[in-house]
């Protein structure tokens, strides 16, 4: 299946467009677990299992599983085994390279860990992104504005009349020939979340931001959907996992998802 | 030792500007090597006795060593303990995110694997960088203007009066009040190695694209050098590693190193 088809149909699914970012941190996991990296595949199955009748996909972050050296990447292959069959996982790695090291890349997310899509850094261009857009099965988002501070550096900078993120956009719109490449949007900038909807209706946006970043939840969804109500998701990563640091972690998890839910619907 | 310091001496030390990139590709190794991770380490190992005189720098590439998955982590770790003391090493993933996600690349890069330096994307701004900045011991090459077609797309593009490449550089200058920063240069762009040179004097130049890339090795050098004749390292991965496909491997990746290092040494 494709992987705006997957996403599609999870959203209508789950009736969500919630994101649950697994970016499991061993200094913020309940106290009661160990620090190892059974313990985080544990959480991580047991946050899956409170949530997965809830969310739009989920969005293991690599760099809370590679932190862990190779046991970490057993814990992320048995985080991905745990999403139930329908639901899309998208792997967020950021990754930006030339063709035959982005090939590299494919291959490790792809085929090995079989994430059905990826984020890619845009800042080498096309060619870095073209070994991923290939994999017309698999979906890809290309970072356009991101939701930290440091997104003012170069990210909103005017590039021939317009902000970069916006040039960014146009050139994934233009590269976007297989359908399968979508934007991250960061919900602490919503006019330009607008904006990118404008510049590419067909694109899928995965906007991370609101909760710990502070971005506005309301005008996220307001902006970022199509006229379906759907094509924009919104990633929650520490408003979920850590909803409760106790043994109830994923209950907690569970009703922050449910609110995070209904908040997002009341504006689709 | 802090980087530079540790930079400075291998230069000196091995009279040498030469960086060996390691991307082990099963694709293109020796015919008679197995296509496992224990045969990654091994050919790594053997390039790195066999040149490790004669270089500046290592760079493996992540992507080469995590595409084969938790058993490609043992063969990174491998390789790096394979560098003789004194010769830096420098892990080449491009990562960039925000500042908690940075924190655990720098702990998988720096602290796990034992990495001396690490390539980070620029795009996410100043607040992706400061956490690998903020490791003073350790060295951050920032990706400035890449070697692939695709830094026309944005590096090139021209923002408040100059290229995004010389934004991100002067960036960078301003951002390197521990010293331990450099950039990223394709050896393609003659000219544009000579701006960078200008606007960050003190920060050393990685330059991958001499090679397969068809950068110009001696322009590179000439521009890049500092007045100590150091500053700048050229990168060459497949010229070296590929240099013979047979038994002989590993004398070939010498001679080729050799024949690399005079040439470079004469444009000092």
């Amino acid at each position: 299946m494709r992987f705006h088809e997957r996403l599609d149909r999870a959203i209508d699914r789950n009736d969500s467009l919630l994101c649950v970012g697994l970016d499991p941190d061993l200094a913020r996991m309940p106290s009661h677990m160990g620090r190892t990296a059974d313990a985080v595949a544990e959480f991580s199955r047991r946050i899956i299992a409170a949530t997965c009748d809830l969310v739009a996909a989920y969005k293991p972050n690599f760099a809370f599983f590679g932190a862990l050296g190779p046991s970490g990447w057993h814990a992320l292959r048995e985080t991905l085994a745990a999403v139930p069959e329908g639901i899309p996982v998208i792997v967020d790695a950021k990754v930006g390279d030339i063709g035959n090291t982005a090939e590299q890349y494919a291959r490790m997310f792809f085929d090995l860990l079989g994430a059905h899509a990826l984020t890619v850094n845009p800042y080498m261009g096309a060619d870095a992104v073209a070994p991923f857009a290939a994999r017309t099965d698999r979906g890809v988002f290309v970072l356009c504005l991101t939701s930290n501070p440091g997104a003012a550096d170069f990210e909103t900078q005017t590039v021939a009349g317009v902000p970069l993120f916006e040039m960014v956009a146009t050139r994934v719109r233009a590269w976007n020939t297989a359908g399968n490449l979508g934007l991250v949007v960061g919900a602490t900038h919503a006019a330009a979340i607008r904006r990118v909807r404008a510049i590419g209706p067909d694109l899928p946006l995965l906007v991370p931001g609101v909760g710990a970043q502070g971005g506005d939840l309301a005008t996220a969804v307001t902006e970022g959907k199509n006229p379906q109500g759907r094509g924009v998701i919104i990633n929650v990563s520490r408003g979920v996992l850590y909803a409760s640091t106790a043994a109830d972690y994923a209950e907690a998890a569970r009703a922050a998802a449910q609110e995070l839910r209904a908040a997002i619907n009341r504006c689709r």
